[in-house]
């Protein structure tokens, strides 16, 4: 994989505003916030989408997940918040370097807004059948 | 906390289309999906939300997605997708135990709605030596 904005954040080459860091993750605010406290949390390992990502790095940011939230929410008295993780430019991904995003909301409305069209399930159990076949 | 319908799914006692389970991790198909293969991945560890969660079910999720993503994409041949978790009923949450979402974004525009719309970074040292103080 090429080298994305992210590489040069976690080299140092960029500036940022790092909030943690560890052997396998790197987190620093958003500088285009939806809201307050908006953070990006990445592996360190370059992989484009989260399903091209090793399950250990996927684990580790998992793992710091909670208590970065927890630290938003202090930092920020927000006490809603959504996270977020594209892949694909389709679906909303514009650096192609795996990140979560962090997004606090608040009663203002600010944060991430949600367009939630369902539809009713069809063939759940061949679908899932094949889903289960595919791991 | 009490129970909620993903405790009882998890135990049995009501029917899901499952797709994956180990010692932390379950996952099954939304029965109200945005688009075809919408699957919830939730920790066994009854957590309303993230910040609650302990970090050793947080990583077993995250480790458990990059498989999970692979499948669905295999089983519905869609290539891009968001990964959604909602904490908070302002922030969407409507069942109150920790679930990420794998949503298809698929041609037709069936998946994730998402509205992003961003504001500038102020105080962006402020607020990060503010969110690190608390981690």
């Amino acid at each position: 994989m090429s080298d994305t904005i992210f590489t040069k954040i976690i080299k140092g080459e960029i500036p940022c505003h790092k909030v943690y860091e560890n052997d396998l993750v790197f987190a620093f605010l958003d500088i285009s916030p939806l809201s307050r406290g908006h953070v990006l949390v990445i592996p360190k390992e370059p992989a484009a989408t989260l399903d091209q990502l090793s399950a250990e790095s996927a684990g580790a940011l998992g793992e710091a997940l909670p208590a970065l939230c927890r630290a938003v929410m202090k930092a920020t008295g927000a006490t809603a918040y959504n996270i977020l993780q594209n892949n694909g430019a389709e679906a909303h991904q514009a650096v192609f370097h795996v990140h979560f995003h962090i997004i606090p909301k608040v009663e203002t409305g600010e944060g991430l807004g949600i367009v939630w069209n369902t539809k009713s399930l069809e063939s759940g159990e061949t679908l899932a059948a094949s889903i289960r076949e595919h791991l």
